[in-house]
């Protein structure tokens, strides 16, 4: 698949989204602020701020995508914050190819630098007050991205609970990861439908889009723990075996192909042989077709949604779709 | 001192906002919300939200506090999370009389409950708005709230930051407890103006009298990090001291009474017998009686504030006044 004008504009956004997060953090002290941007200026693919530009200018045109500059910054400062905490709860020590923040600064340090940005995402928020978005657009911004950050917080309680418990079918599972990772492209897609002036009903159905997106992402994201190059990923293999993480692919192996010998071999503890042998029966219980089924269908829950949506900006849409069938391939 | 008006209104005061972050509180998994939940269970003066409440009835009578009730509790539930954090950062153990958040759930569990908190904040000035406050009046809530916890990471990264230095003068811990206590103190009040209806002059006022009023706060609280009976206090007596925290009275101690060996008596590795010796050291040198005066001076730019501003209650600036007294009198 030819990805270019994605590609195109995913970079586009990412220079006006950077500058905005840049400026923003320059303030003292120094290395609370290093700290904020070390895994921020590492990369990452920007897709939130993403799908909260291209929703602002398919449903808006180009004065809704300006105003949601802020906006969609919010929606990757959170993000980030999110990252640097759940590093530190989940020991992962790599991300986009680089030491996690609690690993280079320290955990105390991590923590201070995801609440700051946990701040200045809200202030983001406020400054869309700036850009033209009048105070009651501001208040239902600020609602959906506290919100989402609360369900974010829940998604991340349970997946740690999850790693202690073999009792989570793939309902539990569907219901982790529309909170851990559905409500904040959720967020995003209707922040931008806020930053177009659009309706509650538009704002609604851009979630549904937002948050089946999600759910995607966060499968093949499972996907890329079992099959993923860890030079493309920027992280290591198999670390959701080793951590017990309850993924839709060991879910399936253990609880639908019965291949129950899996759940001795994760888990606190587990060595590199184990892990190894674990992925090696995932592979071949058929999990990963599974899992890329699940994902495809809930593209394809998105792509209708999408597809219903009046648009000012056909570009905008055929863009958005192009993400959609990139969630589901991407290799990092 | 009389105190029994200022508690009869913060004891109504606290069942109401109690009531509120409670019921906010009442989410999944029940884990996240009883640890969210574990330290503001344990006590607190809820100084911070009284504060808006007050501001609020001051400035606009009964209406403006009665729409500040959803705000006061954002102040409160932002202040919680930033207790929970900062124990796992200073390594505190003990709180209002109770093992902390971490030390009780773990860190990552305090972590994620610190977030929840400063996520359920936003939600709360948010509901602001169906108390009858808004979109535009939602808007400066929301800004005050977001510069405030900036600032609260600011100060607790120089604060981390100075106990490893000895190159901290009077101004630096002033501008340090100015971000980490100030600030809150003053959004709390701000708040309760817009809440009121206030101008952006009041509300500056308003905002310089609780920044005053937390530092004179901050200042008592290092009095009674040497002083304190911790039965009262609920915490360790002597803890700034291991940490090698630049409290006001160390740094005079050391910077302005010559008195040097406490620089070797304190920071990590400082046995009881070293700290208690350094406590004596801090009392003779007149830190407690120097750090009083600075307290008092504050707390006296607090009240002028507070006296050119015009109310419509005066029973409430009463209060309020009483309450400035308080601060550098509490014996917790």
């Amino acid at each position: 698949m030819d990805w270019s004008k994605l590609f195109e504009k995913a970079s586009m956004y990412s220079r006006v989204i950077d500058h905005y997060i840049m400026d923003q953090l320059s303030l003292s002290p120094e290395r609370l602020s290093n700290a904020s941007l070390h895994i921020f200026k590492a990369g990452g693919k920007r897709l939130r701020p993403l799908i909260t530009l291209l929703t602002a200018r398919m449903l808006g045109g180009v004065e809704a995508e300006s105003r949601a500059i802020p906006l969609a910054s919010a929606i990757e400062a959170a993000h980030t914050f999110s990252l640097i905490h759940d590093d530190i709860m989940d020991g992962d020590e790599m991300r986009r190819g680089v030491p996690t923040t609690h690993v280079v600064y320290g955990e105390d340090w991590a923590i201070l630098a995801g609440d700051l940005l946990h701040a200045l995402s809200y202030r983001m928020i406020a400054d869309g007050r700036e850009r033209g978005l009048d105070g009651e657009h501001v208040y239902r911004a600020l609602k959906v991205l506290a919100e989402a950050a609360i369900m974010i917080s829940r998604g991340q309680a349970y997946d740690m609970m999850f790693e202690k418990t073999w009792d989570v079918g793939v309902s539990d599972y569907l219901n982790m990861v529309r909170l851990k990772t559905g409500a904040l492209l959720e967020a995003a897609a209707r922040i931008g439908s806020i930053a177009a002036g659009s309706g509650p009903e538009v704002e609604r159905l851009m979630g549904e889009f937002g948050n089946y997106a999600g759910i995607a992402f966060q499968i093949r994201d499972d996907i890329l723990g079992i099959i993923g190059d860890p030079k493309v990923t920027g992280k290591p293999i198999y670390n959701d075996l080793k951590r017990g993480k309850k993924t839709l692919l060991v879910i399936y192996t253990v609880k639908e192909a019965g291949r129950q010998e899996v759940a001795e071999l994760i888990g606190p503890g587990a060595g590199d042989g184990d892990v190894e042998k674990a992925a090696k029966i995932i592979v071949e219980s058929g999990a990963l077709e599974y899992a890329e089924a699940v994902a495809r269908a809930y593209v394809g829950r998105a792509r209708d949604v999408l597809n219903r949506i009046p648009t000012v900006d056909n570009e905008a849409r055929e863009i958005l779709d192009m993400m959609l069938e990139y969630i589901i391939k991407r290799e990092k």
